[in-house]
Formats: structure tokens, sequence, C-alpha cells
């Protein structure tokens, strides 16, 4: 596939020398198979997606990161208009009294609650959070505006930014102080359309992680103990990072069930006549995507973006030679990226003269763009250019003639490597359980672990207190959609009760 | 124009007599020309745009007035894009030490600025504060990211909330403690690139509110006392509102100059090896173009939406009879809205079955959709539908045949009207003055008054304190670029100086 000229021409020697001698400076200090933490926070910075910000937890959100949410904005808001889901905005500020009325709910937020106290020089009357979730900004209004089962369904979104100030290892995206999120609210006349969109949505949100981030998710029901504060049921997707055998919560579409609807009195008169509550869910999914793409895809060279996110698809370089018609390079170069533009690439060429080609083929591998393109003399005199992938390294060289057909076939290939890549290693991890001893083992090798479980409360807690150490304790992650057969007399893995169910377990962030 | 049927139908008859029927209880109980203040409050809540929030000067913007924002955004996203600015997202909190860097910033700022004193039951070690906007956010940055002359121009956008706790008259939309916007900040190597960033980003606010909003402004340069704080100076893009004889501060396009650069210490290595400092602007429009739409084109009937922003462009009412086929016509309503949106147009049809046609019309006429099309057994008859438009209650019945193109042809009229129909009125409250007295008579009339200025901060300062009043004091809007011809030995209408240049007058939101 490389194509023939790997080692037989001088002026290749010639460019890895160069190579070699200016590539000085920008690479990882930190190796992400020996110091994970390290590595992550390094890549974040250098791939140019954060900004480390003077207040802890908070972080600034740069240019190529706004563009992988804005592709996935983009996605999402279309999949949810066709829904017929509308778009609004609600304040930032929430008065004590409505957010204190939901008491499961504001038990789960309160420590992690930011209060305005002040404006200018004076006190406020009283204090007045800022939403760290807005179930209690919304639902006094949906009170207000649903009389009749004519106003059902009530399905709203907001596009905002929420603050939860936690204090317990600020990790970018994955864990902020504030972070920028959509949160869809929507109530029903019954139960069975709330159950219906909950999953709707969380193939929305499967789609996203899958087929946008190419990353495996597990689709599966939280349990009681892990649940949204104050609902019915939480459905979610799961990561999963291989490196730190953590899971990680993707997105979550909650059913409220009525408990919200009772609190703030969110009545209909049904098709009867008769005064019923309506049924509501909510769901959201945050930058956190974002940071988990990073921790999977990553390498020791940097990011690795999926093609579909990708600000920038294709990075055309030229490398122009001493005796070489640089200028006729660079033209072609040029009319490279135009041609892909046109045909709907994000391509970008890269003409700073003050760099070498090495340079810049380490600085856009850093920031992971999924294709290189490098177009030299012996590329113009054979017309053709040398692409190489970001993920895997191959080099190719296409003839000029089916550049646009070979990029796209090329970037479709790309973004299924980098899925099945994930899905393999995620997949090595798992490791089924079924006693005590072969789970601490397990968990102790950073499995992704999947038990039967008697699916009691009491077992989880207990679970957690007796795996409790320096780096977490094991938790449910799900119970997944997808439950292989239980065979009969099959007991939980902890309890040594009977077992109702298969369920995935781990730490997670 | 409005057809053969006006007065020889006794269906039409019956049909207008059901209208006004099942009118009741959707009409504005305030007049725009008696009570201004009251109808506007009325018509953003009635059109659904806006609902009331328990916290003073919050508003929850609802699904009809995100979808005109996003309007807007898609019109401006893709704009800057193409200038090159990059979208970003900083963080919504601001420690005190750069808040409080540039002095004659934070002057401007400071009395309105929310803070973060406490999470959960602690109290945080330093207080915090809530962006008012993000200057001091991302300057510090700015600092760190630009070294060389090719790190310039540096230019982002952030779409963010920002929060201004402000006390005087919160008004929906136009004066809000928390609205959206989108700011963008740029940094260049030299004055002349700023200078034409500022006008280029200025012409985009004009379009928004001339092409899509169907506002007349007056772009211009605003005076030294009400320049952004901070600045070197300052353009906007000046509304006028004629029932209350208020300008409104439409955009503003700042240049910066190297104020922030010093106190930031925004250094770079020019070309030449020098040290140098950078160049910037700053530039914002809010969800406040949302309140000006509503109050330039609403009247007794509603809000009035220029069909370019419009959620919906078109709505479609059956009008059934007692004995007319009416499953025939519902089917013949669905093909139309089907048609006008297949078309590209936003068209909806309403097929409520528990309001009469007359409740519908009220309904649309108040939500401002520009086009109603009403299907009845006549029209099928005839291959026809009657459009009626919300501008100017214009009636014209339209072959089907011809509906695409006559459709588009009205909408395009309806907007060009709504911009034509709001200049003549503004130009009409324009009043050209030389003295004082004439100045103060075109005040007592609500007049938005063009008059020569000897360009003297005091001045301006005593016009404002002589008419200091109950409904506010007038100032400076701004110094057009179109200026008139200035005839020499011209003195203010003020001072009595010899004037500099013209200059708008006028009291403001």
């Amino acid at each position: 596939m490389a194509g023939g000229r790997a080692n037989n021409s001088s002026a290749n020697a010639n460019r890895k020398k160069k190579e070699v001698k200016k590539e000085t400076g920008l690479g990882l200090s930190a190796k992400k198979d020996d110091n994970f933490g390290e590595w992550y926070s390094e890549v974040v910075i250098s791939g140019e997606l954060i900004e480390y910000y003077d207040i802890s937890g908070c972080y600034i959100l740069r240019p190529w990161t706004m563009s992988i949410w804005e592709v996935m904005q983009g996605f999402f808001d279309a999949e949810i208009k066709k829904m017929n889901i509308k778009n609004c905005y609600f304040p930032l500020f929430v008065s004590p009294g409505v957010l204190q009325k939901e008491k499961d709910h504001i038990e789960g937020f309160a420590p992690e609650v930011a209060w305005v106290t002040k404006s200018g020089q004076s006190d406020l009357e009283v204090p007045i959070a800022i939403r760290p979730t807005s179930e209690t900004v919304m639902y006094p209004y949906y009170s207000k505006w649903i009389r009749g089962h004519r106003d059902l369904p009530l399905k709203l979104n907001q596009w905002c930014n929420v603050v939860r100030w936690e204090f317990s290892n600020p990790t970018p995206f994955i864990r902020s102080r504030e972070f920028l999120w959509q949160e869809g609210h929507t109530a029903f006349s019954t139960k069975e359309e709330a159950d219906k969109e909950v999953l709707e949505i969380l193939e929305l949100y499967r789609c996203i992680y899958e087929e946008y981030l190419a990353i495996p998710v597990i689709k599966g029901k939280k349990s009681e103990h892990e649940k949204f504060a104050g609902g019915l049921y939480t459905t979610s997707v799961e990561a999963f990072i291989p490196n730190t055998g953590r899971g990680v919560q993707g997105a979550t579409s909650h059913c409220l069930g009525q408990n919200f609807a009772k609190m703030f009195e969110i009545n209909f008169e049904n098709e009867k006549g008769e005064k019923a509550m309506v049924w509501q869910n909510s769901w959201a999914y945050s930058t956190r995507t974002i940071g988990v793409m990073v921790m999977v895809h990553g390498d020791d060279k940097g990011l690795v973006l999926p093609p579909k996110v990708a600000a920038v698809q294709v990075i055309v370089i030229p490398v122009p030679y001493k005796d070489a018609d640089t200028e006729r390079i660079l033209e072609v170069c040029k009319a490279t990226a135009k041609t892909l533009t046109e045909s709907g690439f994000r391509a970008e060429a890269d003409f700073r003269d003050n760099y070498s080609p090495g340079w810049k083929y380490s600085h856009w591998e850093m920031k992971g763009v999924p294709l290189r393109i490098e177009i030299g003399p012996k590329d113009l005199a054979n017309e053709q250019v040398r692409a190489v992938r970001r993920d895997n390294s191959a080099k190719v060289d296409i003839p000029m003639v089916s550049l646009v057909e070979q990029v796209k076939d090329l970037l479709a290939n790309i973004q299924q490597s980098l899925f099945d890549a994930a899905k393999q290693k995620r997949d090595a991890c798992i490791q089924v359980v079924k006693t005590w001893d072969e789970f601490t083992e397990a968990l102790s090798h950073k499995k992704l672990i999947l038990a039967p479980w008697c699916n009691e409360e009491e077992v989880e807690k207990d679970v957690k207190a007796r795996t409790k150490g320096e780096i977490g304790a094991a938790k449910t992650l799900c119970s997944p959609f997808d439950q292989p057969a239980l065979d009969e007399g099959t007991l939980c893995f902890a309890s040594g009760k009977p077992a109702k169910k298969w369920t995935y377990w781990g730490r997670s962030y």
C-alpha cells in the first residue's frame, strides 16, 4: 500500500534527516502507557484543545475543541428538531426556594452548588444559586404552561453552561466546575411515551459516541444507587478507558417518572376530563464526550481525531527541496486543498515558511489530523500525492486523478479503524466473573467486569465499601440492555443470593 | 389584489361571525400607541417569546425566541467563519485580580458585577466574579499565546451568556440581568487591520438589523463619553423606537487600541525583530436585537415577524364548513404545507380540532407569522388558496399552480415592506436642529435629533444635566459616518462653539 519509494531516494533520506532535526520541542514528555494522567494533561494542552485557567477546575475551550463540539451539536440538534423538540433558554440563576423543592434531587446536588450573594458592593437580599442542572429551574413553568392533554407532549432542550463546584480531582472535559452541555426536558401524558423517548435519545447518544467519536459504548440501565437524584430510572451509554481501567458515564437519558410532577404540580386534564400528572424525562450529554475521545484514541504523538469530528480532516504539506520548483509545489498544494474543500472535505494547506515539513508533520500529528498529504518534487513528477494516516502511520501514494475518491475512502476507513481498534481494546478488558475472588482479581487488573448480581442496593454499597482504596471503589456502571443468558441457579458474585441480572462493574470517572 | 369574494358569499359572512365569536381572550389589552410599555410587556408574553421568571431581570427565552436567535446566529457565525474568526469558550468566572486589571474598564462594569462567594455550605477563599463581558477573562491568555508576528492576527469569538446585575428598569430583551450574545475578541499587528475589521463587523451588524430584522439603523461612532470603557473608539448601529422616541444601541464594534494590550502585556516580536504591542478589537450583539424587532414591527394584534427570521413563515389553516368535504380540505392543507416546506419555506399547518379558524387566525397573528394561508371549500372548487399578509392584512387568492412562486414573492415583499415602513416612520422622526430651543422642542416631541456639535465631552455632560427629567436625559447616540455637509461657521447647538460634526442625540434605552 505504501507505494514504491520507501528506500530508494536520496531525497527521501534528506527529508528524513531534516524532520528529525526540526522536531525538537514538539513531543509529549509523558507516555500514555506509562503515566496516563500526565499524558492526558499534556495532550489536551499540546493538542490545543484546552488552556488551563486561573480558577481551578475551569478550563478554556480553544477553537480546536469548539469545532468538534459544533459537529456533534449540528448532528444532535438536527435530530432532536426532527423529533419536534424545541430549543429554549432558561436563566442561569435559581432561587433557593425552587432549588430545594425536590428533596432527593437537591441532596444530590447541594454540596456542589455555587451561590451568588453580592452584586457590586451590595449584598443580595437572598443568595441566588447557579444552575447545576435545570430541572428545578424549568418545572415551575411546565406547571404553568401545561393545562390540558393538548399541551402535551412538551419537549424542550437547551444548549448552555452549568456549574458544579466539585472539589475532587478536576480533569479537563471529564470533571470541570463549569461545562457545556445540552439538557432536554420533556413531559408526556403517558409513561409509554416517556419510556419510548428515553431510548430514542439514548440511541442518539450512542450515535455520537460510536459513529462520530468512534468510541464503543454499552447501553444500559443504572442501578438504583447510581440513578439520577429524584428520577425514576436512568439509562446511559457507558464508555471505558483501558489505560486506567475506569468506566465513564458517557451520557444519560433519565425517566423522571412523576416525582418532579408531584413536587412542582405539573398536572393536566386528560382526554376523559380527569386530572392527571405528567410523565417526565430529562437527558444530557456534555463536553465530557471530548475528554473520552482524547483518552480512547490519543497516542504518544498526540491527539487522534476521528475524521467525522475533526476541524481539519486533511492537512496538505508542501515538501520543497533546494533544487525543486518550489513555486509549482506550492501551487499544487493549494490546488489539492481547494479540490478537497470543494468536494466537501475539511482540508487545509500549511504554507508557513518558518517551519520545516518535519516540524509540520509533528505539529499536525499532535493536533490529531486524520490524514496528511505531502507533496514534493517526486510527487509532482509522478502526478501523485503521498497520503499518511494519523491512526496507523500507513503511507499510500495517490494518483492525482483519483484524489477525491481515495481520500474519501481513506477517511471512511480511518473512522472505521478507530472504532474497531477501540472496540477490540475495550472488549479485551471485559471480564466475566462469578465469585468475589474473581471480582477483586479482575478489578486489580483494571478490567471492565461483567458479573451476575442480586440487584440489591445494600449489596452494591457493600461492594463499594469493601473495594475502597486509594484509587477509588468499584461500583456498578450499568446493567446492559443486551443481557447474556443467566443460567438458572446463578448466584450474585458479592452476596451469594440468587442473581437477578448481569451488571457491569468497575472503577469510574 | 384581494380577489372577488370579499362581499358576495354567505359562507364568508358565516366565517366572519364565527371568528369574532371565538376570538375572545386572545387580544392584547394595551394599545401600542396608548401605553407602549404595557403593550410591550404583554406582547412578548402573548407572542410566546418570553416568560417572566421568579428572579427579577431574568427571563425565559421560549422556543419562538430561540428560533429567531438561531437564524441570526446561523448567518453571523457563517460570516465570521469566512473571515477566519474561530469560536472558543472561556469560563463564566473571573478572578477579582484579573477583573480589576484595567481601571477604566472595571469602573464601567463594577457596580453590575455578580459575585459568587459560596459553594455548598462553604465560603470561597476569594469571591469570584461572573463575566459581565470577557475582555479581562480572555486577554491574559492572549498575552500567553501571542509571541511573534506569525501568531497574529488572533481572532476569536464566543457565543455565551453574560451577567450584568442592573437595577434600573429591567425590560425583556432590552435590559436583562443575564443575556445571550456573541463576543468577538481580535488582536492585530497594526492599527490599520484593526480599523478595517471594526467596520467589517459593523457591516454584519447592519445586515442583521436591516436585512434580517428589517430595521433601519444608523452606522456611526460613539462619543468619548459613550464609548466602551477602556477602549479607543466605539462604532455602533443605532436603531430608534418611534413610539417612545428613544434610540437603542443595536450592536457595537469597538477598537480597543493598545490600552488592554498595555495592561495585559500582549506583546509580540514584529517582522523587524522589535518588540511591539498588539492592536485589539472587541464586538458584540445580543438578544437585545429581538426586543428591538418587537418594538419596531409589533402592532395591536401582536408580534410581526420579518419572514427571514420567522420560525414559521407560512401558517396553513383549514376552514371547514358543516356541509363541506372536511377531509379533502385537510388533505389539501397538508399537501400545501408539504409543498412549501419542500420548496424551502418554513411552513406549518394548524390542524387542531378544538380551535375555530378564527381563533387560529388571531393566535398566529399574535405570534407574528408573516403569511397565513386559508383553505376552505370555495378555494378547493377554484383550485386556489387565500393568502393573508400579517403586515398589512392584504388578502390575495393564489392559484394552486403558482403557489410556490407567489409565496416566494409575497414573503420577499413583506420583508421589504416591513423595512420600508419602519424606515419611513424612523425618518419622519429625524429632526435637524441648530439651536438649544429647537433641541428641547424636538426632544419634547420624541424626535431623533441631528445637531451640529462641538464634540466636547463637557458639553455632552452639560446637555445631559440640563435635560435630566423623569423620563431620562438626552445624550449622544452616534456621529453618523454619513455626515451631511457642515457649512462653514456652523455653531454647536448647545455650546455655541464652532461645530465639528453632525451628531444624533436623543433619549435612549
